[in-house]
């Protein structure tokens, strides 16, 4: 068996390096069935709610598989056959939400901003007024694909002045950016286990506002993926309508109460800035340069632009790297040769000085000097 | 936290109990990006081919989520849009595929012949001759909500003899029912993680053949369960095509090698027959009634007939065995009051001893004697 402290460390946006703890919670096994189990997802869900203010207004649905489950599940829920949505693309997660709706055959229109550029709430509020068909508006909270935190607040307010319903990917913002329901006006928002909360892959969750749900009877366009049916069916038995990932789920919990040791999304908010402004100081310092300004970083990952330097490649950089004990992340530009690193997971100053150390030191057998 | 030695044994049909070493391959962390993540997925499918004799004619497609996931994804996938499906019902996972049908609006009419009685294979050649749209047929090798055995090889026959595609949910019987590509014609078979390989719950996977799957481009109702895309994406990359429960894969793969050392399907098949027969004997001493005939048992699970004494209440029966380290499973019929004993999962003779003395000792405790 590999030894816990030789693992090396995850700059990805997931799955991310997780605590001991986290994954010690899976050494036991529970029915799904079983009243114990039951508890544990009734906490799990009490705990998102409480994290988004959102006890009074929204319901939380978990459902199994990977996000892009949970964003597919939300939409075939929530949006009726006969509904058209605005889709806000700036990358990889807002063009994926728009084939989701291709797929189960849900009208749609794109603001298509390319590889990173942000929606303006201007013409968000444009595309509103021009089409009184669209009934919802989706938007990615922080679009993983650059790293870029979108402007959601303001969005939101320009959707709710429009009427109109707003279903925000949260997939890797939850957790380490606030969320008041009771401020941001959305009727569902989604993340995944395996991001801020820093727990394992296997589910992903919806929280969604009660009366929108319970409106939504008959939409889905899939039994596995029918938030209402699966959330009547929890309402009703407190289990899950299928086999939950029962380990993962364990995982989960513990890792909601290590969120909250840590002084929940304020604790979590800092030290991931902190990861992220180490690691960008760190790496200008070396002649890198990143992809966006620094008023659009999120404190969930950054991508950096590849050197033109003729002796960087970056498969030899990554495969130095995780020899080193660090796994950093491709770049999902269209564009630009880029790669990506993450700030979120287990990772404190001593990581990131060990990450600013291995990048010198493969600089150097690489024979790479960016200064020059 | 919980001490491994005290958690109950679960006697259900998945989660199931797995083995400390298979719980301990969950604590490391994989990038879902790296080879050596790719590795792992990559040894998975081919094992699990191997197991069925199908490397040569199939293709091993996982896919994120339960069981029903897995199932509802491949009739998606396999499925036309114009296609039409005879489902064989005799329990509630025969019902799911029909329910599944539903919602992604593809055709299907049902042989359904209630709580447990098996589809007999002339009844589905009548069906099949008689006509001539169905494309498709889906059965159950084990239907889970009463422990029967359907009569899979026989029907298959009638199947290929009428040239219709045939679709087998094995979900809790591969791995321990012996699967051979080359004697049982099928187009598609599936199963899930948790099952009879032992691992933890969190994803499923198909074994489809490999023309078949190659012509299924765009006929899913889905992106996440799009089986075809995920294929493709695949072969093609090594990954699997959104985030994988990478902590469950690695418990799985741990799970492979354990079957494997224990001999294999034939071993496996050895150690559940004599769990049930053990099982069974028991509780028919005790004055228990199993629902069905030996002859349609299988060495998954089993249901027995709720005893009609004035003290017996499952809830207390249930409570009361759990208190001593062994949790039972609720039945699913519809006519008659049941329970299930599950034989699957790391149980050996001690704990077969262990439940039958709880059982035992419980019936005192609610001054039940069944023999009176
Ligand atoms: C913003 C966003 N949406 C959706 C997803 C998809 O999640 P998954 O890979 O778990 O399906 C991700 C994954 O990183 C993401 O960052
Ligand atoms: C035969 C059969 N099909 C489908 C399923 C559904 O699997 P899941 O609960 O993982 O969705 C089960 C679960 O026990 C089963 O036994």
């Amino acid at each position: 068996m590999r030894n816990e402290t030789v693992d090396p460390y995850l700059l990805t946006p997931g799955p991310i390096t997780t605590s001991l703890t986290t994954k010690q919670a899976m050494l036991h096994d529970w029915g799904s069935w079983d009243a114990d189990f039951n508890a544990m997802t009734g906490e799990l869900c009490r705990r998102l709610l409480a994290l988004a203010n959102a006890e009074d207004s929204h319901v939380c649905v978990p459902v199994q598989g990977s996000g892009s489950f949970a964003v597919e599940a939300t939409l075939g829920t929530l949006v009726p056959r006969d509904g058209k949505v605005l889709v806000l693309m700036n990358g990889a997660y807002g063009q994926r939400i728009g084939k989701s709706l291709s797929y189960m055959g849900r009208g749609y229109v794109a603001i298509d901003k390319g590889d990173y550029a942000p929606p303006s709430p201007e013409e968000v509020a444009e595309a509103l007024a021009a089409d009184s068909a669209i009934s919802h508006v989706a938007l990615v909270f922080c679009e993983t694909s650059s790293g870029i935190l979108n402007p959601v607040a303001e969005i939101a307010e320009v959707v709710k002045a429009a009427g109109r319903s707003l279903i925000i990917d949260a997939m890797s913002a939850f957790g380490a950016l606030p969320v008041d329901a009771g401020e941001l006006e959305f009727d569902a928002l989604i993340s995944a286990a395996n991001k801020c909360i820093e727990g394992v892959p296997g589910f992903g969750y919806a929280l969604i506002r009660r009366p929108i749900l319970e409106g939504a009877e008959g939409n889905a366009h899939s039994l596995c993926l029918d938030l209402y049916d699966q959330w009547r069916y929890m309402e009703r038995t407190g289990q899950w309508r299928f086999t939950p990932p029962t380990h993962v789920v364990a995982a989960f919990l513990q890792a909601l109460r290590e969120h909250e040791a840590e002084g929940g999304v304020a604790g979590r908010l800092a030290r991931y800035t902190r990861n992220r402004d180490r690691t960008v100081a760190g790496l200008r310092d070396l002649g890198f340069r990143t992809l966006l300004e620094d008023r659009w970083f999120s404190p969930v990952i950054t991508t950096f632009l590849s050197p033109t330097h003729a002796n960087f490649d970056f498969r030899s950089f990554y495969d130095r790297l995780k020899a080193k004990g660090y796994i950093i992340y491709p770049g999902k530009l269209t564009q630009a040769e880029s790669f990506r690193i993450g700030h979120i997971g287990q990772l404190h100053d001593v990581q990131i000085d060990g990450l600013l150390a291995a990048v010198t030191e493969t600089l150097d057998e690489l024979q790479v000097d960016l200064h020059l």
